[in-house]
């Protein structure tokens, strides 16, 4: 049994982040038995630090030390697990008869490949970030507004562009999406390595359960998003579903 | 018998351009007959659309329109092929009984390595373009600096770094081959992909050959770059030797 940790959201709405939604995607993906914990933004460091869970990536980054996804493995010593990617490379290893997000051999590129795509991630967050709050429960969002506004060095709701600038934050996110979508397109199947989800897929499945929660299924964001590229990413979206269970 | 348009350097160089080496490492690993073509930087626009060989890439772009590599497969039916990863991909397919660069399933990976690692060779520009014209025979050198420095819109001596500024664009050159040592680490093997070469380690040891020619095997450069990641780079551009035979 694993137990995994995920931020807490308003009702109904179960997985909203981004990040969260990859290591939801694998356990899932991977039939291994698990139980979410949600864990209100504002109380997940003190949580982490009672439960042993050590903090991820290097100092300076700009999201807080201690964050969720994390698991616990109580049927492998209780071992503790932070971050998506390293969740997911340690879940390969660990449970060598399930499915693998990661095909032996592809290790390398599918880190480059994050790499890449952690880049175009970052011309999200002005566009997101400042939505995060209208999804969480008090006093979450008030620690969320702060913390961020901390490390942004101004109030959160200034980071998110206006008028012209955010059309053209708009024009870059698109022009996100064709990158992938030429990517994409030298795959002989629907997902990154054909007719095999791996990592990859889940990277961006995240990307668009996330959008689609944060703006809203009727936003006129989403509404874009899925008449991009002829449609590829709603569909795209929808071919995850089997792996998107929030029940557990 | 397919035809190799290499660019041609002083001798007795072959081949110097990270990019043509891509081609030649290919049909080298895929042990397709060929003849290697070289011709003089100033040449190569007139001997293109002489021989129908299509310009390469979109409009706007920081090189001229036709560039070596190129080919022409004469077993089929004088195909012209034009750029370093087509031409790899038209030669998987126009060839399947041989070994394949783009092993199956990883196109799309692939396709988000090159771009990635693409980003990282900008950096290389300003260092190694104005190093080209001591490579290369007149007329050719000329054209090379007049045609760059109108490209640049600054003489191509002034493109490249000096002083703490060159110090600063060193190190980003060294932060960006820690970062590809750190997607190998991921590797279960020397290359991107486990023990089989695929054109990933083709594009890196391309920058390799390049590099190591164009600054001088006994340079401060190649000295660096050898050293750096314990060595990695060194044995990396070793071990890809049995594809860089230079004699058809």
């Amino acid at each position: 049994m694993i137990t995994f940790y995920d931020i807490a959201v308003k009702d109904p709405i179960k997985t909203a982040s981004p990040i969260t939604w990859k290591t939801r995607f694998v356990l899932n993906y991977k039939k291994l038995p698990y139980k979410t914990v949600y864990l209100e933004f504002s109380d997940i460091e003190n949580e982490f630090k009672k439960l042993g869970i050590p903090p991820s990536g290097a100092a300076g980054q700009p999201w807080p030390p201690y964050t969720c996804p994390s698991i616990i493995d109580h049927s492998n010593n209780n071992t503790p697990m932070t971050e998506s990617y390293a969740i997911a490379e340690y879940l390969d290893k660990a449970y060598p008869d399930t499915l693998k997000v990661f095909p032996p051999g592809t290790e390398a590129l599918q880190a480059a490949f994050y790499a890449r795509f952690s880049q175009v991630m970052y011309l999200l967050h002005p566009l997101i970030s400042p939505k995060v709050p209208e999804c969480l429960n008090s006093p979450a969002k008030e620690h969320f507004i702060r913390s961020r506004s901390e490390l942004l060095g101004m109030p959160l709701a200034d980071f998110e562009p206006k008028g012209e600038e955010r059309v053209e934050a708009w024009k870059k996110v698109q022009a996100a999406f064709d990158t992938f979508h030429g990517w994409l397109k030298q795959s002989s199947g629907p997902y990154f390595m054909g007719e095999t989800v791996t990592f990859a897929d889940f990277v961006v499945g995240g990307v668009l359960y996330a959008l689609e929660l944060v703006f809203g299924e009727s936003s006129e964001e989403w509404k874009d998003i899925s008449k991009w590229n002829d449609g590829r990413w709603a569909a795209f979206k929808e071919s995850l579903e089997p792996y998107a269970n929030t029940d557990n």
